[in-house]
């Protein structure tokens, strides 16, 4: 192992980690629903830690809270469209959250630690999302001390309140405590989304014992402060008038996301409408995504009669999922390979449908999910690969994967002897804008930057069946191989790709994907993020003598003095 | 060590690095002017290595070769006004350039692997500065094999030209070969400059022997091929078309650029306007900067009477070697503490003129290099705290200094005893554009992102001499202190910075001194250097069995196969 070559951490090999929970199983959050309002409390169960080894005190937090978080985020959009306003607060006395739970981090791989930051990172940029475009406005009302990531979780809501109480305060105290940094998005939200000035920032990201009260305000730490006295009635007014910006439905019924269908087995993952299937000799998983089996509903209401059966949803679901499995669970399998089988055209009346239903609030939720599940896709640390072969149905939102991919190859002509149709790829409108990446572009436009006039060219040929050659000519596609060269050009690539050094794939693809304009989301995962990583591993955080073994010891822990 | 505790890289002690050079030391490179067009011909000598251990074959680089390519920059800027287009070129039989010398990294520690990716980042910027404010336009020529950080040299010019003779080509191979990154810009060059498709630009950048001819150009990768026959003429008629398009003068006297006065000892380097004073003890420098002695020149023609010795100039240069001399040669010196000692009223009436006279080629050269002065100050990653104190000239171009810092204190009122000005801080016209950062604000736009009427404020007080009272209310400075206080804050504060992990500080720092818009520059300092250092330190490159210290040995490397 890398980390135990370095002498850095002594390593704890997760157990198989699950994304999915419900509510009536969660340990560490409670979700409740008021009226039009929702309330997360965060009550963590000390040694409701994912493995043993650390106690998650003073409601610290591992991958295993976030996981429920997440959870809830998610159902609060499906199941709750009556829900306009969250407000995220602590169940415990004296502490709104102390972060991320150190003997966690100190116990941790290297890939953990980085796999948990990314995780919690698209978690917060879920709450900022379901406020920003699914109008589920979040208000975080802290009582108690906020620290590290737990002030970074309260950086994600529109709104931060803080009690006025001579000791509730916010922190970021990593550096000085931890020698590592406020990686979950924390440095980044402070200078760029609250714009704090940037001195001040500093000031801040080095006092242990962080900032309360009216300079809290001044320095905009937080947004309002309030004595206790009228703690509860000013959360309550100001949850209430976040609610009133909302424009979420007021009678709408919610659709019950249910337990997935997933079967799980040594080398295959199954769900309805995905299979993966691990070659662990090639350390590649093979993705294969299915098209619907019948026509798409009339309308949003029957949308909304099929729930989580409606294909679009239910397939966001298992592909959200499956890429999360293949982070946490796989951290072996260097390439996804994706396939696909089905009808394009029917995926293609399926975009129809979300397209001309877009201002239904379920269509609205199935459009932005897919977006996040495709820009957690962009962020995963493997090198993705689109197959587009005869049987196919890279049509519309399926095709977004295609453009997510790091190159992609399309199948010309038939295979001798087949009776399938040639391989196909078809764009919609959809392509167009419904699912922007991080970088606030199209996939196709970030594709196209050097050459925007083929952007409108291949709008043009929207709805269209496209074979290889023409797919080729728009620039859609990486590679066009006939049937004489395909098996063994896409062999030779896998084969190379996967002889290339893990770590410098994965720096060249988070550099590759994101070319353009920067937001505060790519500079969280781009600069951010990478700076925290490169941190991780340094001793003087990660080693034996360094700040993340040796605190709660007593000894100080020792540094190279150098500055790179 | 860092790196000997990891058991990566056997790590050369450097020997004094010294920036200052001269065309007549040159080893690695000549420069010719013919008429208007300069000419920089790259031929490094093997055996002159900054250090033993390598021999720099093939047109391959370290720190000393990129020193010259620095220097020779700067002066066609200063000493030829008259040079409107240069073109970059190998003095060598089919070989352009091979990048930086693989033997001199894997023998280098960490820290000098870093700083040697960040001044060469910084030169191939000045070459793009050049080009795009100074009217001095580049064209790169390449006949052989452009590779790695050969063809990130190429990157940095307007125009890219490479000879049609089926074997010169183009080529990043970092990745496959050596498992890092073309780190110095290449990758985001390659999709934010030339704008190459993704896919494309992920194809080009794990083929080991690159790209050559048509295909080279259809991927936007050069600009221009050009059979052999043809070579001279052609590249000699594009330069001319480039020089077509400068702005530079023609009559024009350049100004030499004569050799800095400088003594070094022990623990003090003293130029003539900046002394450094080493606190090894407290891992410190004092950085003190002289104000002019005497008023400023009358216009542009008189600056450029005093050649090198043009207070504005002088210190510029001063400075700049200053911090490159910090960067390289004390790297446990986490702390640059800055002062200044001069006549503010002084300073201002320099800013004076080179606002008035900005028109003139010489007065634009000189706010350039004010401009990248600054930069590589943002960039310089140590703690910078700016002192302002009575008898102090924090003023205009110095008040820049002040707000690249990571914070400043003044000093309030009068010194018991003391004959000197309480302590002021004024603004020019040169604070209000003239420098842009990295992100492409002002500092005092980066600084007043979250109140961007503070700028506003601030400029209806340009020319006033603001004492703390008042630089402190407009937002100026951290933080205000008198005389009771001022000691022991500054002493504490010292101390407890001193006391953090120099890693975390560097994280810390790059994420929060550049908030706001991202540019190719800052993607490039961010991210793509922040992922090469989470790189460098992986044992999939650095390590025993890495590829940067098996590469030649015949021996494949090992990789750890997790992603992360």
């Amino acid at each position: 192992m890398a980390t135990e070559a370095h002498g850095t951490a002594p390593t704890t090999t997760l157990p198989f980690v699950d994304f999915e929970t419900h509510p009536d199983r969660y340990r560490h959050w409670k979700l409740s629903v008021e009226g039009d309002i929702g309330y997360l409390t965060m009550q963590v169960a000390e040694s409701g830690g994912l493995v043993p080894g650390y106690e998650l005190k003073l409601n610290s937090y591992d991958l295993g809270v976030d996981i429920e978080l997440h959870d809830a985020v998610q159902r609060l959009r499906f199941e709750h469209p009556e829900v306009k306003a969250v407000v995220l607060r602590s169940g415990r006395d004296r502490v709104f959250c102390a972060g991320a739970n150190i003997r966690m981090l100190s116990q941790s791989s290297h890939g953990h630690k980085v796999n948990f930051c990314k995780f919690t990172n698209e978690t917060r940029n879920e709450i900022e999302d379901a406020s920003a475009n699914s109008g589920q406005r979040y208000l975080c009302a802290i009582t108690g001390t906020a620290a590290g990531g737990g002030y970074e979780l309260a950086l994600a809501a529109d709104h931060i309140m803080l009690v006025d109480d001579k000791s509730s305060s916010v922190a970021l105290p990593e550096t000085p405590l931890l020698a590592v940094l406020a990686g979950t998005g924390g440095l980044t939200r402070l200078v760029d989304k609250r714009r704090v000035r940037r001195d001040l920032a500093d000031v801040f990201s080095t006092l242990e014992e962080g900032v309360r009260g009216k300079r809290a305000v001044d320095w905009r730490l937080v947004d309002e402060i309030v004595p206790k006295s009228q703690w509860d009635e000013a959360v309550c007014n100001r949850a209430r008038a976040l609610a009133g910006t909302s424009d979420r439905p007021t009678d709408a019924v919610g659709v019950r996301l249910g337990p997935l269908t997933r079967q799980i087995d040594e080398s295959t993952v199954a769900y309805r409408w995905v299979t993966l299937e691990i070659d662990r000799d090639r350390r590649l998983a093979n993705v294969t995504i299915t098209g619907p089996d019948s026509p798409p509903p009339a309308d949003a209401v029957g949308a909304a009669a099929q729930g989580d059966r409606f294909w679009p949803l239910a397939l966001a679901r298992e592909l959200d999922d499956a890429i999360l499995h293949l982070r946490l669970n796989e951290p072996e399998i260097g390439q996804l390979v994706f396939r696909s089988l089905g009808n394009p055209a029917e995926v293609l009346a399926y975009d129809a449908l979300l397209e001309q239903a877009k201002s239904d609030w379920l269509i609205r939720e199935v459009r932005l999910f897919w977006k996040r599940v495709l820009k957690r896709l962009d962020l995963t640390s493997r090198t993705m690969i689109v197959l587009i072969e005869p049987g196919s149905c890279i049509a519309g939102t399926l095709a977004e994967i295609a453009f997510a991919g790091d190159r992609s190859a399309m199948f010309e002509g038939n295979v001798t002897g087949q009776s399938r149709l040639p391989a196909v790829l078809a764009l919609s409108q959809l392509n167009f804008g419904a699912y922007p990446m991080g970088n606030g572009l199209s996939r196709l436009e970030t594709r196209f930057l050097g050459e925007p006039d083929s952007v409108g060219a291949a709008a043009q040929r929207r709805g269209e069946l496209l074979d290889a050659e023409n797919a080729g000519r728009l620039g859609l596609v990486t590679f066009v191989y006939d049937q004489v060269d395909w098996a063994d050009e896409i062999r030779i690539m896998l084969e190379e790709r996967a002889s290339f050094s893990p770590d410098a794939l994965t720096g060249l693809e988070a550099n590759l994907r994101f070319p353009g304009p920067e937001t505060m989301e790519t500079k969280i995962f781009g600069r951010l993020t990478a700076w925290q990583n490169w941190i991780f591993q340094r001793p003087n955080a990660a080693g034996e003598e360094g700040a993340l073994r040796r605190y709660g010891t007593g000894v100080q822990p020792t540094y190279d003095r150098k500055r790179v």
